[in-house]
Parts: structure tokens; C-alpha cells; sequence
């Protein structure tokens, strides 16, 4: 693959050249030249380093990674359209030929995400910086935010929204367990003056799926914002963000979508951008700043504005994925998480094993925890799992820590294929702790 | 390259699934079977979609990307090598080869910085991130912080400065034209107490190279830290973190290093991390926050943490390129950009050309800007040069908007076929526009 890309890169320029009479420099001193003197001879008079660092002693052969198989909570294994897409040409970040690519990204996120919102876009950045830059510009010094924590991401939420200077107010449950449209109500009443509420859709510490409905109408009542962590459920569980009257949500491409980590879907309701154009604080971020981000996006029909360079392969990664989410369709793809997760569960149930989530309504299809069965230590299983089958599943974070295993079952690995590999991988891992019998696992 | 990729994944699952016997799910519903369905025969009583919002009717053909050559100010045109490691298997952000992969890409950012700093890192986005990370850590809220501006960088950082809270103390000078030490000098002794000085290495906006000698001792006498972008010069022009006493310091993958934009060096001393631990107020974000993420990289020999999914695919790009500098040499490196850039200059003149920097030794090797002659409208000449040869050069920015052409010589891009390559095809561009006489270009 190298060398073919590397011809064809290296006819371009014969071709180029051949345009014209090139009159050589006297001192040739390309990369290759440099590359093939150990002395450099192409740095005239530095024959002597100077430098007070030297390169360090480590190989500089061409990266080799293993193949995974990655089936923790993301990221998710891509599929190889997807991954291949990162070694396209590079354009501008300006070009229209990108301005094109981000244009159809854009309108595949909106499908995704079931939304008409102009302010649809992947953020430059890891989820992590979906989610600030989502807190960055609808929370305001001052602003009173509930947020809901019954896992990992809504602890962090409160983090995030303090240091952006929200007045945060914890909305408790359980690991495990999610929140009722009547635990919200309550939360609003008994905290007027609330301007957003935030809740994990898919909460992959514990494995919850937290239902939507009712909750964007009940906060718009109260005058609130419904703000709603998706990354793990954006393209694979039923995710309606105009029908649900979702304001801030925010998701990652590694998951569900099975891209790379790096360009990060972000949509804002027109709500959420009045929000922002009513601030009486500048954005405490210029990165992460919509008001300067969003003419890079042509968010509104605005004019192309260079604002910062855009994540030029990442965005080609992410487009593949959507465009693969489109061609499958978005209920097909719900439908198809489900019916995996589903096989998983009925697999688990024979291996003996019980699922952390006890509500069946309550199960995020995408990403399944699993009680670590009395006497077995946790880190053995996946630790067994990677050695044999290099087949990644995780264990618990945060409130589950010690207590479970993690199975992500998304995007390009939601087949059959890798849910039966799974299930037989694990048989032989039990039994490789002393779980189960030990009988031939053949 | 697809179908090689796709078959040798396939066949891992073949050998995988090889060992155990797989029960198959009753409904087999794959993402292969869906995709090759128009109605979606997976997704059981979902016949007739329920979804609000139909797929967009834009091609989901894989993606098409032209092969340009990009001597713009940036990105600059990645080596095959690099491009091509984006798509590498896709590994854990916590997987230990992923540690192995962060590690060595550290030590080769303290190589091409020249630095011990243990806070060296890549940043999770593009070079404006590596910008706002490095301010949100160092800069607490009233830090008296002179801001050295010569064109839009030194712009920006007033911003981004006064976004963290800064007082910002702007030091101007006319674009085209560098800070001498005696006007930082005079900057410091005017206004005692500052915290901070900020000067942009290589100002890519006017194509000037500030002289950064003896600036960090003057900095440290008066109690100051420096501050210096180094977007366009790392890996392309001499550049001595420890040497010069450099406190901040950040780049871009996307420049001289060549790769894509996305993974973004910075470091800081261990007088800028005193800073950071002896702040009264916890940093304005979490994506960012040293304290956070520096345990991710292992900075100051700390047990790795989670703090955010790595950008895998993008350091992996970073390090190739990384690799392929330590393997050519830094001072070769730092030759070959200087004698492409002497090249250039010599072969601008012939063409009758001049250059915006009247002062040589203010020129930046690696971005050139080059007046409009009068009577020639600037757009026209990179519209012809990317029409006929697909070779990508700028007009302005900022300061210089209309009045130059900006020639980026970085990383591959710097060798002797670009630069032959460019200055005859501007010449035929020239005479296109009427600037030239209409002699035949062979």
C-alpha cells in the first residue's frame, strides 16, 4: 500500500515538472539526500551538532499496530472504508472541496441526530471537547444547571460546568438505575430558576439507557434547556432530537459510528443558540467559541470564515461513517444494536453470568456491563481475552470500578460475527479463571 | 488497498471464530445484510419509517479527495508515510502499545523542541487548541500578560488571553517587522509586574522570524515567563526551548512536521508548571487542564490516568513524522528548510518579484510572503496555479489581506522539486496575468 501510494504521489510531480524547464538548485539538498546521510551532509557546516539534545535512541522503523478487535465502551473497532479514508490526500482546510465534505457531513449528522438545527457540526476534538464546547457556550456564569449523575459523565458534567462557572445542582440515582420523567419534574420545582438540565442518554460506566421522552417538553415548561449527553447512543439507539425537544447534545465518532476519535457531532436547538446570542459574557474559549466556530461550518447560511484548521482527516474518517450509517439507514442500524444486544444478553444468561442493569427498560443496547461473578478476579477475563483473541472488553469505571466488565457493542462490531466470537471467547475465559467447568471449549 | 485491508480483517474473525463453535442468532442481521437491503429487512416492523427526517439525498459513494500539492502557509502536503499511518488499525487510548506509541512520540517532541520539559505533549486538537491550552494553564485571571503583535497570531493570543481572564498588554509593531530585545526590554520595565510575554516565532500572516536569543533570561530577570508560538518553526528553523529559556512553547502537526492537522505539540518548563501548581483558581476547562491531562501522557513520570479518548489515529500520523525527522536530523532538517528557502528568494527575484519582509534576517524560512505587483489582482494567481497544477499557495491574512502571496516551504514540501516546481509555475501564472511577457513556458 506504501508503495503505491507513494508512486503515484511521486508521478504527480514528473508530471508537474514536466510542464517546465526546472533549473536545479547548485546545492541539492532534498529530504531523501538528508534521510540517506548518517552526517547530514546537507546541512553545511553543522556537520558537529550543536544541538544540546541529540534524537533520542528509539526505532524509527514505520508504525506497526496490532489488529483489535475492540468491543470495550469505544473506542469501536471502524470499519476498514472508515480507517482507509485517514490516508486520503490531504486538502485545505479552506478548500471547497472540503468545504463539500464538511457540508454533506454536516447534513448526515443532522439525519442522525433526527434534527433540522443549522448548529449541527463535529467539533474539533475528542468528546470530551464536544462536551465543553457544548457547557462553553449555552452555560453562563451564574446560570443554575441540574445536573443528573448516575455515572461517570454526569460526575464529570458537574466538573465541567463548574469551571464555566454554572451554579451546579447534583440530581441523584443509583448506578444502574436512571432517571424518571417524575424525578426530573421534581428536580425543576424544587429548584426554580433552572436554566438547563443535563442527562447521560447512554451511561457507559454503568450501562444504563436513559429515556428521553417528555423530558425536552417538561423542561421547556419550566424554561429550561435539555441537554443530553449521546455518545454512545448517537447511531445506535433511537435518538429523536426535534421530536424529543433535545436543546444541547453532543456526541463522539468512535463509538456507535465507528470512526476514530477526533471530530466530535455537536448540535444546538435554536433555543440553545438564543441562548447563546443572548450571553452578556464572551465565551470563555475562543477554540470552542460557536460565535467564531460556526461561519467555519456555514452554521445560519453564514459566509465560509477561516476560524481555526480543521481536522481535515478526521473529518474525512467521520464522513465515511455517516455515509455508511445512511446507506444502512438510521432505524436499520437501531434496530440492528438491538437485536445484537439482545443475543449478548441471551449468551451471558447460559454463560451464568448477570447483567448490572437489572431494569430490562433501563439496558443501553450499546454498551452492556456485566457483573463480575463472586471469586473471580475482574482484570483476569480481559486481560485472557486480549492475549488469546486480542478482543478488547473493559472493566468498570467510576462507580462500577471492580465490579463489572464492560462490552461495547457498536457500530462496525454490532454483527453477529463479533457477539458469537465474543460469547465463545468468554466461555473459554471462564473457564481459563476456574468460573466454569472446565470442559473443552472446542 | 481497500479490499487488501478488508480481507486480512475479515480473516482474522475466520481464524478467530475457527476456535469455538458458534451458535448463529435465529435473525441474522448484519451490517452487510442491512446495507445490501433498500428496506432495511433487518430492522424488524420498521418496514415504513417512523423517522421525522429521510437520509439526505447526497451520494454515499466512498469518499474522492484530489491529490493537491499544498504550499500554502498550512497544512502542508504530508510524506505517503504519514499520511498513511491514519489508516493503521485503530488501538485503545489505553492500550499499552498506544503508551508505547504516545511515549516515543514525547521524546521526539523534546528532540525537535530541544528540551527536557516532562511536560511535552500533543495536544487533542489542531494548533489553536495547543494555543488555548497552553494560556488556560499558565494564565490565571488578572496576570498582567504583554502580548508582542506583529500580525494575526499576536492578535488571536490577545483574545485568547483575555478570554482567561488576562490583562492584556499589547506591544505592536508594523506587520513585515520583528520585536528587537530592546523593545521587549523597554515592554518589561514599563510595565512592572507582568506574569507573561508572548512573541510568535514565525509569524505566518507576514512571513517574519522572530529573533528569540537572550528574550527568556530578559524574561526570567524581570519575573516573566515567555511565551512563544512556534506553529510555523518547529521542525523547520532552529528553535532551542532549553537554551533560549522558552516557558510555553506550542506548534502544529500540520506545518513543518508535515503531518495532518490534529495532534498539536506543547511543552512547558518546569518554571511554567510552578505556575500552573501554584494557582489560586482551578483552570477555566477540563478538556485542557494540565493537571488532567498530563497524567494521561505520563508527564512527571505519573501512572497513567484516563482523562479523555487519545486522538490514536492522529498521534499515530504525528509520530511517523516525528520519526522521520529524528531519522533525517534536526539541524538537517532545519539546513534544508533555510537553502529551499534561499532557492526560493534567488528564483522570486529572477520573476522580477519582492519580497513583503524587507529586512533578511527577519525573513521566515518556512512561509514567504511575496508582494502583489501592482496592476495584478492577487486572486488570480493561486487560482490559475491551483487550476492548472493543483498547487496550492495564499494570499494574505489579516495585516497583509490583498497585499501578498504566502508561500509555505514545510516539511516534505521543502525540497528542491517543490520549489523548481512552484517557480515555474508561477512563472506561467505570471504571464497569464499579464505581468510577464507572454513568452512560451517550456
Amino acid at each position: 500500500m506504501h508503495s503505491f501510494s507513494r508512486t503515484t504521489f511521486l508521478n504527480l510531480f514528473v508530471v508537474c515538472l514536466a510542464v517546465g524547464k526546472a533549473t536545479a538548485s547548485s546545492k541539492i539538498c532534498s529530504w531523501e539526500n538528508n534521510k540517506d546521510s548518517s552526517k547530514g551532509d546537507c546541512a553545511d557546516g553543522m556537520e558537529s551538532s550543536k544541538l544540546k539534545y541529540a534524537p533520542p535512541s528509539i526505532s524509527t522503523s514505520p508504525i506497526e499496530v496490532p489488529a483489535k478487535i475492540l468491543m470495550g465502551p469505544g473506542p469501536s473497532t471502524p470499519h476498514p472504508r472508515v480507517l482507509q479514508a485517514g490516508a486520503a490526500p490531504l486538502l485545505g482546510h479552506m478548500h471547497p472541496e472540503f468545504f463539500r465534505i464538511m457540508d454533506d457531513t454536516q447534513a448526515w449528522l443532522r439525519y442522525g441526530f433526527q434534527t433540522s438545527n443549522t448548529a449541527t457540526l463535529a467539533v474539533s476534538g475528542t468528546g470530551h471537547a464536544a462536551m465543553e464546547m457544548a457547557v462553553a457556550n449555552t452555560v453562563e456564569p451564574g446560570d443554575q444547571v441540574i445536573v443528573g449523575v448516575n455515572g461517570i459523565w454526569g460526575e464529570r458534567m458537574t466538573d465541567i460546568a463548574a469551571r464555566f462557572g454554572a451554579k451546579v445542582i447534583p440530581m441523584e440515582t443509583k448506578p444502574g438505575t436512571v432517571f424518571s420523567y417524575e424525578d426530573v419534574k421534581a428536580a425543576l420545582e424544587k429548584n426554580p430558576g433552572t436554566k438547563i438540565v443535563f442527562v447521560v442518554h447512554g451511561e457507559s460506566s454503568t450501562g444504563t439507557l436513559q429515556p428521553l421522552a417528555g423530558l425536552g417538553k417538561l423542561c421547556h415548561e419550566q424554561g429550561a434547556l435539555l441537554f443530553v449527553d449521546t455518545v454512545c447512543t448517537l447511531g445506535g439507539v433511537p435518538l429523536n432530537v426535534d421530536a424529543d425537544e433535545l436543546d444541547i447534545v453532543y456526541s463522539g465518532s468512535q463509538k456507535c459510528l465507528g470512526a476514530p476519535p477526533g471530530a466530535s457531532p455537536l448540535t444546538l436547538s435554536d433555543k440553545a443558540t438564543a441562548k447563546l446570542a443572548a450571553r452578556k459574557t464572551k465565551v470563555q474559549s475562543y477554540y470552542f467559541d460557536l460565535n467564531e466556530v460556526g461561519p467555519y461550518w456555514g452554521v445560519g447560511g453564514a459566509a465560509r470564515k477561516y476560524h481555526h484548521t480543521g481536522m481535515v482527516s478526521n473529518v474525512y474518517q467521520l464522513r465515511e461513517a455517516l455515509a455508511m450509517l445512511a446507506e444502512e439507514g438510521l432505524e436499520a442500524a437501531w434496530a440492528r444494536h438491538q437485536q445484537m444486544a439482545d443475543r449478548l444478553y441471551e449468551g451471558l444468561k447460559q454463560l451464568g453470568l448477570e447483567l448490572f442493569v437489572e431494569d430490562p427498560a433501563a439496558r443501553l443496547p450499546t454498551v452492556t456491563t456485566i457483573k463480575v461473578p463472586k471469586g473471580v478476579n475482574w482484570a483476569d477475563v480481559p486481560a485472557f481475552l486480549m492475549k488469546k483473541y486480542k478482543l478488547e472488553i473493559a472493566g468498570g469505571l467510576g462507580p462500577t470500578a471492580g465490579q463489572v466488565w464492560r462490552v461495547g457493542i457498536m457500530g462496525f462490531n454490532a454483527q453477529p460475527r463479533n457477539i458469537e466470537l465474543l460469547l465463545v471467547a468468554l466461555k473459554d475465559a471462564l473457564t481459563h479463571v476456574g468460573f466454569l467447568k472446565d470442559e473443552k471449549v472446542v
